[in-house]
C-alpha cells in the first residue's frame, strides 16, 4: 500500500528532523565553543540525507498511488499535505539549490562582518547574487505552483497566503499607523507628565528571573515535562513536540525584557507542544506556518502578556520571586512603551507593523526586479522617512543590512510577523466573543478556557487547513485590520 | 576510486554517530522528562540507517577493489580498520539481530524490574533466552572470523584480546589477590589504629564541587573548548572527540565520590579529545576498545588521582574551591578504602579484579554450554565465597543480576575493566621508567610530560593496532600482572 510508504517514510524524516531540531537548539545552548565545526558538518551531513529521502523520486509515485487508494478522511488530508511538501521541495533542481545554498551562506558570513562594520558597499555584491537567484527561484516556484512569483516564495512559509489579498489590508494598517502613531506617542507622553515613570532598572539575579520565568511558563500552560528553558544569546524556541527547547538571555538590571521574551517563546512552545500527535510524523502534523506560528506567540506575549488584566495576576507572582513590589500604574508604561526606531526587533507593537510593511513592499519590488540592490538604501530611506520620520541613509547597518533574512534568501517571509499579530488579535477578539470573562481569567491566572479555545481552533489542527482557511475557521471571519487596529486603539490611544 | 567511496561514507557514518551521540548525551542530562519516547524512536531509526549504510553490500567491493588501489601507508590501515568494522557488523543475518535486538531489550528491561524485586526464577527465562542467542552468536561470529566462540565475542569490544593469553594472566592476579586483600586490609586496620579515620561528611554545595571538578578537569589537561561537565543520574563520557560529554552526580553530604568521578570520566574524555583528527570518519580514528578506554579512565582515576603524590599538589586545590583544609594523613585513607562488597561498580581497585574474574569464568562457560542459567546462582555464590568470603545464594539482586551487561548480551565485555586496570598499570610503569620525575610532576600539578607520552603512545594512535599491539608497542613488553601486583603492593602492601 503505497500511503504505508509514505507513512513509514514520515517515520524516519522525523527521526531526522528529531537530530536536526536537538542539535540545533544544543548548538546554542550546551555545545562546547569548540565543537561548531563538527556540528555544522554532521547538520550539514543529516540536512542532506533528509532531503535525499524526502525528495526521492519514487516518493512521486507514492503519492499518486496513495490517491487511488481508499483512504479515511484523516489520510487523506496526510496525503494533501504530502503531496505539497514534496511540490515544494522537488520544484527547484538539486543543483540550483546546492548552487545557492552557497551563495546564501556566504553572502550570511559576509552580512555579519560588514554589518558590524556599517560596510553597505562590501555587502552589496553578495547581495545582488543572493536577489538575482531569488528571482530566479521564484520563477521556478511560480511555474510549479501555478503562483505569481512572489506568492510562490510566501508559499513556502504560509501555504494560502497570497500578496494580493495582503496588500489591502497592510495599506488599511498603514494609513491607520500615519496617524496613530503620533497620537499614541500623544498618549504616552500626557500619561507620563501625570504619572512619572519609574525607572526599571535595579538588580535582579539570574537565578530569580529564571525562577520567575519558569513559574509564569508553567501558570500559562507549558508542559514542563515536555520542555525547558535554557540560555542562549538569541532567544529561540526549537526542539520537537514531545521536549520543546526554549531560551532566554537575562540582564541582571531589569527583569522585563527576559520575562516578555520567555512569554513570547512560550507561545510558540505551547503551539508545538499541543500539535496532534498521533501525526506527529506526518507533514500534517506540523504547525501551520510562520504566520500561525507568530501570531501563537504574539498572542501570549501581546494579547496576554501585555493585557493590564493579566498583571494584576502577574504582579504578586514577581514580587513572589523577586522580592519587589510593583503597582500596575508604574509596570504599564514600561510593558506599553512606545518609541520611533530604527531597529525592527526593538519596535514596539504600535510601530513594529510599519517596519514589515516597508520590507514587504520592497522585497516584492526585489523580487519583480522593478528595484536594483544598488538602490535599496535609497528606497529603504524614503520609506523610513515616510513610515518612522527616521532616516538610515548614513547609517546602512541599521538600514537595509538590519536583518539577516534577505541574505539568508529569505524573500516572503518578513508579512508573517504583522500577519501574526493581526492574526492573533483576531483571536483574542474572536475568543472574548465566546468568552466575555477573558480579562477576568487572566486577572485569575486562569488560562484554562482561553488555552482551551486555542487547542480546539488552532494547536489541534495542525496542517489541516491553509493559513488563511485556518484562520477564517477559527475566528469565522477572514483576515480583517480592523480587529488589529481595535486593539491598538484600546491599549494606546486616546479614550 | 573505491577508497574515495569508503572515504565518503565514513563523512556520512560520522554524522549519524555524531547525532546518536549527542542525543544520547542530552537524553541522560537535559532533556525533558516526558520526551524519552519520542527520543527512543528517533534514536532507534537512526541506529537503522546507521546499520543499512555501514552493512550495504556494495560496501564489500568498494573494499575489495580499494585493496588492489595505490594507498598510502595511512590509508592502507583506514582501509584494514573498514574491513574489520565491516566484517563484525555484517557477520550475523539482519533476521538474526533483529530478533535479538528484542530479546535482548525485553530482557533488559525485565532486568530493572527483577532485580528491584530481587527476584530471580522471574528474570531466568529471559536470560536464558538472550544466551541461547549469545551462543548462536558467538558460533556464527567465530566462523566469519575464524575465532574462538568467546574470542569471537571479546573481539567486538578489543580486537586481538583472546581468553587463551588472558587466561593464565587472570590466575596469576587471582592467586596473587587470595592472600593480598587479607594483607591488604590487616595494613589497613594497622593504619588505623594508630590514626584514627577523620570522616568524610560535611556540607559541600554542588557548585562549589562543580568549581573544583572543573579545575581538576582542566588540570589534568581536559580541553574545555571541546567538552562540558554536566550531572547525570550514571555518570558518563559520551558526545564526541569535539565536544565531548562528561558527566558526574554530587552528594551534598561528602565531596570524593563525585571528584574521583570526574576524574575518571576526564581520563575517558582526555582519550577522545586527542584521538587523531584527520580520521575522525574513519574507524581507523576512532579509540581502540574498551580495554584501552577503561586503561585511560583509570590511568588518571587510579594511576594519576589515588596516587599520594598527586594529592601533594590537589589537597590545596581542594581547599581553594571548599575552603576546607585536609592533611594528606586524614585524605588518604578515604582515597585507598579496601572493602569486601558483593557489587562491582562499588569496589576499591585490590578487590575489583575479583568480581571480574569470577565473571570472566562464568561467560566463559555459559557461552561455551557447559554451564547453564539455572545454575549460575550457584557457581556465582561458590566463586563469590572462594574470591571474596561473602554469600548472595539469598540475594541474586546483588549477585548474578547485579549487573546489566548480560541482560543486554554484553558477554566478552567484563575482562575489559581488569585489563583496563592492568594495562593502566603497565603503562605507568613504563612512563616512569623513562621519566623518573613523574611523582615530582604530579605533587606540582604538571601533567605536561605525562599527557605527553599518553598522546604519543595511545592517543594519538586510533585504531592503527590491535589491544595486544598497541600495549606492547606503547610499554615495550606484552600484558603483564607483576605491574598491576606491584602498584598493588607498593600502595595497599605492608612496606
Amino acid at each position: 500500500m503505497s500511503f504505508q510508504k509514505l507513512d513509514d517514510l514520515g517515520h524516519k524524516l522525523e527521526a531526522l528532523e528529531h537530530a536536526l531540531a536537538i542539535l540545533g537548539a544544543d548548538e546554542a545552548t550546551h555545545m562546547a565553543v569548540g565543537g561548531g565545526e563538527k556540528r555544522a558538518e554532521a547538520m550539514s551531513a543529516l540536512a542532506g540525507m533528509y532531503h535525499a529521502r524526502a525528495t526521492a523520486p519514487e516518493i512521486a509515485d507514492w503519492i499518486e498511488a496513495a490517491g487511488q487508494e481508499n483512504l479515511n478522511e484523516e489520510q487523506a488530508a496526510a496525503l494533501s499535505e504530502f503531496r505539497r511538501q514534496y511540490t515544494n521541495l522537488t520544484c527547484l533542481p538539486s543543483a540550483f539549490v546546492e548552487r545557492q545554498t552557497g551563495v546564501r551562506m556566504r553572502c550570511e558570513q559576509l552580512w555579519r562582518d560588514m554589518r558590524a562594520k556599517n560596510n553597505w558597499a562590501g555587502f552589496l555584491p553578495a547581495l545582488e547574487g543572493v536577489v538575482a537567484m531569488v528571482r530566479e527561484e521564484a520563477a521556478m516556484r511560480a511555474d510549479a505552483l501555478g503562483l505569481e512569483p512572489y506568492d510562490a516564495l510566501m508559499e513556502q512559509y504560509d501555504p494560502g497566503n497570497r500578496a494580493a489579498a495582503i496588500t489591502p489590508i497592510f495599506l488599511q494598517l498603514k494609513r491607520f499607523l500615519a496617524d496613530f502613531v503620533p497620537e499614541a506617542l500623544v498618549v504616552q507622553e500626557e500619561k507620563r507628565a501625570r504619572h512619572p515613570l519609574k525607572p526599571l532598572s535595579g538588580v535582579y539575579p539570574v537565578e530569580k528571573q529564571r525562577e520567575l520565568g519558569l513559574a509564569m511558563m508553567a501558570a500559562v500552560g507549558f508542559d514542563l515535562t515536555h520542555g525547558s528553558l535554557s540560555v542562549s544569546h538569541h532567544p529561540f524556541c526549537g526542539g520537537v513536540p514531545s521536549d520543546v527547547r526554549i531560551t532566554t538571555r537575562y540582564r541582571t538590571s531589569e527583569f522585563l525584557s527576559a520575562l516578555m521574551g520567555v512569554l513570547h517563546e512560550t507561545g510558540h512552545a505551547l503551539y508545538e507542544q499541543n500539535l496532534p500527535k498521533a501525526w506527529a510524523h506526518w507533514p500534517l502534523g506540523k504547525a501551520r506556518g510562520m504566520a500561525v506560528h507568530e501570531s501563537q506567540s504574539l498572542f501570549v506575549e501581546k494579547q496576554i502578556g501585555r493585557n493590564p488584566a493579566f498583571w494584576r495576576w502577574a504582579l504578586p507572582v514577581v514580587e513572589k520571586h523577586l522580592g519587589e513590589s510593583w503597582s500596575i500604574e508604574d509596570i504599564l508604561p514600561h510593558v506599553h512603551h512606545v518609541e520611533r526606531g530604527l531597529i525592527r526587533v526593538d519596535a514596539d507593537e504600535v510601530t513594529y507593523p510599519l517596519h514589515v510593511i516597508l520590507r514587504f513592499e520592497l522585497e516584492q519590488e526585489l523580487v519583480a526586479g522593478r528595484l536594483e540592490v544598488a538602490d535599496l538604501p535609497e528606497a529603504w530611506d524614503a520609506g523610513m522617512k515616510e513610515y518612522l520620520g527616521l532616516s538610515t541613509l548614513d547609517n546602512p547597518a541599521d538600514g537595509p543590512m538590519q536583518d539577516v533574512h534577505w541574505a539568508g534568501g529569505a524573500f516572503g517571509y518578513f508579512p508573517s510577523y504583522t500577519l501574526g499579530a493581526m492574526m492573533a488579535a483576531q483571536q483574542w477578539a474572536a475568543l472574548t466573543k465566546e468568552h466575555p470573562s477573558a480579562d477576568e481569567d487572566l486577572a485569575k491566572g486562569d488560562f484554562s478556557a482561553i488555552n482551551e479555545w486555542r487547542r480546539a481552533k488552532i494547536w489541534s489542527q495542525g496542517s489541516r487547513f491553509s493559513t488563511p482557511e485556518l484562520l477564517e475557521r477559527a475566528t469565522g471571519e477572514r483576515l480583517d485590520a480592523a480587529h488589529f487596529i481595535e486593539h491598538l486603539k484600546r491599549r494606546y490611544g486616546k479614550n
